[in-house]
């Protein structure tokens, strides 16, 4: 799991292979099968991995007592995470989530119903965050929004990941000051 | 072109092959590789196909004399756009440029850098339309972002194109209030 985890980061889905997998990992291919059906169920334990690396993220966000400083430790979150990859990797490799739903949103449905799941839990965790807002269900949509759209910029410009938090800033600045 | 336009964005790059490209479009193989070195070379010729449209359409929503207006207008643009995938394939289908540089951009990296040119060049243009505001730069990537978000969130919840262009419309909103 941690082997693909890391090899759908840097490269992507289809792009490996079971057999490679498996070489990578050392693990013999009736083993694989055992804990995995198919690649696919693979592929949605490392979106768990990933979510529950995220959610411990934003609980620690969550602890700050106000809920502009919540916000802005959430951006702080999401920008470590990308920084942990950059610093691992060399350059920014995408969202976990964003990547493989850009990759097979449409063409895996279980997979696409599974990553639906995770980016609705983080509105829904952001929402919370977003209380004291006008429209915290709208906010929390449009950060995770603007999230992934930075993410995927800098995966493909190849620019650096504290770039990405930044616009979350401003971002959450601008709804901030809507509330009264 | 036009065939693999439309199976790269209702699948993926990886999930279809020059040979399934050849039947569907009814040409030979050998005429193919005459056109397109490589199918990376299909898949710059489709961005600029792509490319070439949206262009047309900032174009369009440059013509408002107010820049409240063009922004605005500009976040129509990209939602007609989306609106009409969505009409033609029966469900959001994600940004042509943004599914190609969330499955390549880590393995093929002339087809990443032809796509960042890309987002630059949507960065420019949305920056020339921004010219009033503060920071037309940082806003023109954060709205180029907030597309992308929208458009991959909408992809993977199968929610409406038409949620797409609201998320915008309040971005810049609230942006155009920062200006004096």
């Amino acid at each position: 799991m941690r082997s693909a985890a890391r090899l759908f980061l840097t490269r992507s889905y289809q792009s490996v292979g079971v057999d490679e997998l498996c070489a990578v990992a050392d693990v013999r291919k009736g083993s694989f099968y055992h804990y995995f059906p198919a690649k696919s169920d693979l592929a949605k334990a490392v979106v768990d991995h990933h979510a529950a690396a995220l959610w411990a993220h934003l609980d620690r966000a969550a602890l700050s007592d106000r809920p502009g400083a919540r916000l802005h430790a959430m951006a702080d979150a999401v920008g470590e995470i990308q920084a942990a990859f950059e610093a691992r990797f060399g350059h920014v490799v995408g969202c976990p989530f964003g990547n493989l739903a850009a990759e097979l949103a449409t063409t895996d449905d279980g997979l696409r119903e599974h990553l639906a799941a995770v980016f609705a839990e983080w509105e829904r965790r952001l929402a919370v965050l977003c209380q004291a807002g006008a429209d915290p269900a709208r906010l929390a949509r449009i950060l995770v929004a603007q999230f992934q759209g930075m993410i995927l910029l800098a995966k493909t410009g190849r620019s650096a990941a504290s770039e990405i938090p930044d616009a979350l800033h401003h971002v959450i600045a601008l709804n901030l000051r809507e509330v009264p």
